[in-house]
């Protein structure tokens, strides 16, 4: 089955356009895209007319052409008519936004089996039923809830595909938008009568080229699917992340009234997913961190080099002792090390820094440069680690306080990161005002996290990363 | 020792401030309390003369009074020398910024094992050396960074001590403001010579009234104190929370190049803690959001009415079926339980809603409102879940993108709550947009968190303070 007219769509139809209600799901979808998205939308209204000045067409066999895409916003009833109508037409392309299939049991069930059985026969690319649907700028976005209301990602790496709606759009969306991390196709799978993970993992494998990372948020894999789901992301070179809820026995329950289906046994599940280079973040912070990790290192530019973080072994660069001792815990829970400096080296560092820092600072590792740092300081100690080969990764906890920390310092350890390309990971407060500094690293492609525990969850990614691309390359299994 | 010169001093004086240098330590504390706090704040240069307008005495002994604190921005030898000023003339109270001390270990040491003996014999209140000192508003601010550059919390229920002064302004300060949990005054103990956490555990839980909650961030007990500081905490009627940084060995080796202590075996300090009433958070995020809940609780008004959280048993009020089911996943893991619903109120609730929403809705728990949620059926549901006895707190997980929710929604909610007076706890995802809900809630003394792990968390904090509470009054010591 051929998913790229669902996501590439140049044009769609939308059914379940209401000319009273303004907030109406269907309404509210042909506008949005009608005005804000690149694919040309037409809206149906038996009646015809207009909406809002936009005009109105009476029926699908009246659009000046056929769509690529119908996006169903109507009840389960008309939404099977509308399906006879799509295989009529040749419509190879449909979202079903409605519920009254499966979820609801008894005739829904029914519903649903027949609805999945014209589709396959037919060959039609079917998301849902009761499902959000699409969001892949700046193409389309099927999302029935007002753009305003909701907060989207930026364009990036990773394809987002998660079985809850409210999950993707609040969620990760949020979060997304939060941490700058890019999306290049988010689906809602809703009960996957038709395309469900396993399509859509081997279509952004293998057909999808914006992608180079795929995130599932799932309550379960779909019936018999689990083997083939697998094996294709044995196979992808993308990196692969499952993240599951409802796997307490109290979720469990709750996901039974949400969506009818059971994560079944979460130890065997995670078993398997780990032996095929599945990466499975233990929670959904670690999730995000691990994805606004590998959104950075999918980009052109390779921003760290050949990424050989095959230990974890870090150096810590701190204004703060205190900053140090949290982020030395941390390490220790992320099974990664603090190297060890000589004396050598001790003495050579604290010959980089200005004559006040030099007699106050700590050469220890976490480092504490203590709040008599300047901005120099902080760029020569990045670039004399970044020469020390047994260093794979600097932690940089840079906190805006000492007084002579200038808003230029972010630009020019940028520009110490993007020559010397060795991973740097940076913790900054969340704090408005430093935005300034913020965005000046990011742009240098250093990601920067606004708690200490993310910045070693950072390293922890890269370090894991690099152990599945090695396992992948060499063919052979997880140990 | 009388601390209540150096936390509500009427004057102070400032030794250390630079005439030629505008971010010197000395100078920043000096100008901040002269223009931004209560405080009479009188700045000591041996030249006189004056900065930015601002007069400046020669010495201490000009001074027109003598003032209740000095704080001390010069280094260990000129610290020592403003000691023996401080006895001659009667200072009760200082404040040592300096570094020099036991922490660069040799003469450092003996250094202030003086200071330690001068400072007793004498009865002065010393904080410090190596310290950013105290925060209490709207009086006195002794730390030396640009006001500026850091973030304050507002007012509030909270003593906030912190053994790193780099943790105290960063990790809390910026943490408590994004989360508006009001301190009543915050201290960085330093070298802790004199001053150190078990003195202040008496201060706050014994003298200050402006306190409920009294949090620690330690390193490690001072030598021979932890003892003292378990039986003030087990009378205390104050709540007391502790947190340990330098836990793991990593964290250890860390710590000790930091302040020069060590945290001992934290499984036996971990279980005195526990038997003596103290609250230890597992993380930092944690311990904010313990703070949030138990800062609201302190409020005259009782927001949660007698606070009878002795089982957790919950109800999940939802707009998202994939937020009810994470919550779930997360109840099981604090030991929470969600209350089941019997046909009878499975039906009433039914009853409450819109005729849409009613036919789509899950009335299992979670409950499931869906997007064709309005205002008034998440009112009503507030309020029929508040009378039902077996629901000891009610879980809202707000997510304002439904196009019928309202700005007027969470000002109605907080209504209801207000005359209920059942704990809720609010989930909103956090977007700037939504503030108008959020502050509308937060008015109404609904504890509002932005991930759906906090607001659990939230919950057994109300559970743990309750059995705490009752294992004081009963006077027994925890299980």
């Amino acid at each position: 089955m051929n998913l790229e007219k669902l996501f590439k769509p140049k044009s769609m139809a939308v059914v379940g356009v209401s000319k009273k209600n303004p907030l109406s799901p269907g309404r509210i979808v042909f506008l949005k895209n009608q005005f804000e998205l690149d694919v040309k939308a037409y809206g149906i209204h038996p009646e015809g007319g207009e909406i809002e000045g936009v005009e109105l067409y009476p029926s699908l066999d009246k659009l000046p052409e056929i769509p690529d895409l119908l996006v169903m916003a109507v009840g389960a009833e008309a939404t099977m008519k509308y399906m006879q109508e799509s295989i009529d037409l040749g419509i190879p392309a449909g979202v079903i936004i409605s519920g009254g299939f499966a979820e609801i049991g008894g005739e829904g069930i029914k519903r649903q089996e027949t609805l999945k059985k014209i589709a396959f026969d037919n060959d039609i690319a079917v998301l849902g039923p009761n499902c959000i649907g699409v969001y892949a700028p700046p193409l389309i976005d099927t999302i029935f809830l007002p753009t305003e209301r909701i907060t989207r990602p930026p364009k990036g790496s990773v394809a987002l595909i998660s079985q809850s709606g409210g999950v993707l759009v609040d969620q990760f969306f949020v979060k997304f938008k939060e941490r700058n991390i890019g999306v290049s196709t988010a689906v809602s799978i809703g009960n996957r009568a038709v395309v469900d993970e396993t399509m859509l993992l081997e279509y952004f494998s293998k057909v999808d080229t914006e992608t180079s990372n795929i995130a599932f948020y799932l309550e379960a894999f779909s019936d018999n699917k689990a083997r083939r789901f697998l094996e294709l992301a044995h196979e992808s070179e993308d990196t692969i992340i499952t993240f599951f809820g409802g796997v307490t026995p109290q979720g469990k329950i709750a996901t039974q009234s949400h969506t009818a289906s059971l994560a079944g046994n979460s130890k065997i599940l995670s078993a398997a997913l780990n032996q095929y280079h599945i990466i499975q973040p233990r929670s959904e912070r670690e999730l995000l961190t691990y994805l606004k990790v590998y959104d950075v290192l999918s980009q052109k530019k390779k921003p760290f080099g050949e990424n050989t973080i095959v230990y974890g072994d870090v150096a810590i660069l701190s204004v703060s002792g205190g900053h140090g001792v949290i982020c030395s815990d941390m390490l220790g829970k992320y099974g990664l090390t603090a190297v060890q400096f000589t004396d050598k080296e001790k003495d050579e560092m604290k010959g980089a820094l200005n004559p006040v820092a030099r007699e106050i600072a700590s050469f220890n590792n976490p480092i504490d440069l203590t709040g008599s740092v300047l901005d120099g300081d902080i760029v020569n100690m990045i670039q004399y680690l970044s020469n020390i080969d047994k260093i794979e990764c600097i932690i940089l906890l840079l906190l805006p306080y000492p007084p002579n920390i200038s808003f230029q310092v972010g630009r020019r350890i940028g520009n110490v990161v993007s020559q010397e390309r060795k991973p740097v990971i940076c913790f900054i407060p969340y704090i408005e005002k430093y935005s300034l500094i913020i965005e000046s690293l990011e742009l240098s492609n250093i990601p920067v996290f606004h708690s200490i525990k993310e910045a070693v969850q950072a390293v922890s990614a890269l370090k894991l990363r690099t152990r599945i691309h090695n396992l992948k390359n060499d063919n052979i299994f997880w140990k």
